[in-house]
């Protein structure tokens, strides 16, 4: 942003040219830690394109995790860390009575997932903060960055992420969820946290000023209308639920078509109901069979037993509903025609959310005012600002996503998109945090 | 078989009523034998009931072979393990210039497999040996028992089973084929093979008078029609496909339907297609994908990539010909529908087999001579019998499966049945090889 001569004398700055000063992230810092994360969880003999398998709660997030606050403490911050293992750090304000403005995102990606989801936003959380005190200026309000644990570890709509478990605690069925063959609880502690002090919530409304979270768009939009900053209007609803497809296993060969009880007869057909029948007609609705396990998955075999998860998003609540409904009936004629026995448990909703306005006109101003067009655009994707909505105002700056495409190796954002996504969010935490 | 007095004398015996003396298995022995293999391979805190994996090449596998060994040993034998890692065990005749008579099956299991497919015939082998041998009955062919290596790991089609693989040798590529992440050349030497030794085929026509194999018929017929014993016809074709199906890996929340190239919604056609278009209409085929990979399997993940096996089979091999090219042109609609690349890369041919008329007429005269009644069927599954068919007479006995259930912990067939087949192979072994 530009700061006046009043502001930079006030923060012990040099004037500079009369044309205002603008203060800018370091790009090329950024890039660089960008490309130091992505080493944490790297496939073996991989290189930068093939990707990162940095689960929530893995070795490789444990390594990421101490990496990144190794950096935070270098840039004169001080992690900590909450019960759910999110890792916060605070940089006081002139006005100690004020709540602190958040900011931040996540670094746990999906098995084999890309560089920049969550890690862009957690990493140029850090930048702005690290500019911010390079360049001496002080802000009224505290700022906070936060790095919020396990995002993408939604599966089955029962696990609870790091930022929803803070606006609503855990319960001690949440703790005593599975995640990759531990208890949430354990998990918990392996990054710090404390599930004993979970029950309750700890991040309440009113206790931060607002949040901003820069993310990738994970989407085409903004590549395609060739847009560089998007801001997002809302996130759409979201539910995971568990289906469990009960056949009978018996030997390929001598088990006749007719006497079959096949699970993955079952699977198959739920799999093209979802595609095309649950999610057809008109809407942005979206579902996606994306985990399957098959039992005991041996060629001559007839499958028995078949899990899989089937999500369903879209931004009204209540045609993710309807979609659940429309999707336990086909179940139910599924399970007839295949003669086996169907369990569908339902996820929990994800809620939609709304950003607020007040926040989304202080992107669009500020990218504006570095010369970046913008563009409204809905959030197909969930986000930690989601929850975090619940409890103060919220925020979100998309950038580009290199042909739409992320949760993969080949998720990509071009580095100047990076950087002008870091610099909008830069801009807007000093509109809000307002300087001392 | 009931023995004459002279027989007996000869084989010096005491003479025994004059309705004629019969020979049995010891049943308890060969129970408490398929008992104590059990256990190499139980699920942890499992029972019988529980079923077993004893995956060939496995830790599993290597102790119930070792296992064997020991109590073929206490038997009086000496097992050989031959370059493929085949256990055999020679007892000698009368006349030394004769071809052995050769019988066995094996002893390793699918996955979550059962307790008596393969193991019933390998146990009764023995227990014929060691009745022969207690009873002091010398026969005039020399007797060979033989627990052939891998048989149910005929996975992809491209994986070389121990008894193919001594009638036909294994090629390089055979030798570098991956096994649960190993070479196979490698699963050999685990099993005391020697790949080295295995271009040529070393089980040759001419070099055994003929084989019999015991086993579970693995399907309904036998149990349905209350008959304790079946004479094999035949063995069907069969050929295992697999199916690699390439689609883009993206974002659950944010790929439109219309824009996503789903590998596991063409997984899904392909699954439905095997199994009412490829096999529908008259006859008696059969068709599975029975394995399934999903990439990269995360709920919020649109799936990337599907890997998958088809298994055709029939007993004319011309039907599984035109079952595959019937299902490669299904695939290419299917990727076509779902814009994925789909790539099927066929399996070997697994020859039908047709058992020998002397040996099918020796099975019917030898139980009929215990009062069991018999009934030819035809084998749906594969079996060690079939690649050895091509070397000597072969014949195979079947007894039956408890609701026709296989590949399964719940395959189970009757105390009295698995005795009656033993004692039918006991038979069979002696009206082939003559009495000294």
């Amino acid at each position: 942003m530009k700061l006046s001569r009043r502001t930079l004398l006030a923060a012990g700055l040099a004037p500079l040219a009369s044309a205002g000063a603008e203060i800018s992230v370091d790009g090329n810092r950024l890039r660089k830690r960008i490309e130091a994360l992505s080493v944490h969880g790297r496939p073996a003999n991989g290189g930068f394109q093939q990707g990162v398998s940095r689960v929530a709660y893995s070795e490789a997030d444990l390594t990421g995790r101490k990496w990144l606050m190794g950096e935070m403490r270098a840039a004169g911050l001080e992690p900590r860390i909450d019960p759910a293992g999110n890792i916060f750090a605070l940089r006081p304000g002139s006005d100690s009575s004020a709540k602190p403005l958040l900011f931040g995102s996540h670094i746990d990606t999906v098995p084999s997932g890309g560089n920049f989801d969550g890690v862009l936003g957690s990493l140029s959380a850090l930048e702005a903060l690290q500019t911010l005190h390079e360049r001496g200026v002080r802000t009224r309000l505290p700022l906070a960055m936060v790095v919020w644990s396990n995002e993408e570890g939604y599966a089955f709509g029962r696990m609870v992420c790091g930022s929803t478990g803070s606006v609503t605690g855990f319960s001690p069925a949440d703790l005593a969820e599975s995640w990759n063959a531990s208890r949430l609880e354990e998990c918990l502690r392996r990054v710090g946290g404390d599930p004993s002090r979970t029950a309750a919530p700890w991040v309440r409304q009113g206790d931060y000023s607002g949040y901003f979270e820069l993310h990738i768009e994970q989407g085409p939009k903004l590549e395609r209308a060739g847009i560089p900053i998007g801001v997002v209007t809302g996130i759409v609803a979201s539910v995971r639920h568990k289906v469990t497809i009960t056949g009978f296993a018996n030997h390929a060969g001598t088990t006749a078509m007719a006497d079959r009880q096949d699970a993955l007869v079952g699977a198959a057909q739920i799999v093209l109901a979802v595609h095309h029948k649950i999610t057809g007609g008109p809407g942005n609705q979206v579902g996606t069979v994306g985990e399957i396990h098959n039992h005991p998955n041996a060629a001559n075999v007839v499958p028995g037993l078949v899990r899989l998860t089937v999500e369903l998003r879209d931004l009204e609540a209540g045609k993710v509903e309807s979609m659940t409904r429309a999707l336990e009936g086909e179940i139910a004629a599924i399970a007839k025609d295949t003669r086996t026995k169907i369990l569908l448990e339902r996820g929990r909703l994800r809620d939609g959310a709304r950003a607020t306005p007040r926040m989304m006109e202080v992107i669009a101003g500020r990218a504006r005012g570095r010369g970046l067009r913008v563009q409204e655009i809905p959030s197909g994707a969930g986000h930690d600002a989601g929850p975090v909505s619940r409890v103060c105002p919220m925020g979100m700056i998309f950038v580009p996503s290199v042909a739409g495409i992320s949760h993969s190796p080949e998720e990509l954002t071009h580095w100047s998109d990076c950087v002008n996504g870091a610099n909008v969010l830069l801009d807007s935490i000093l509109d809000v945090a307002g300087l001392a």
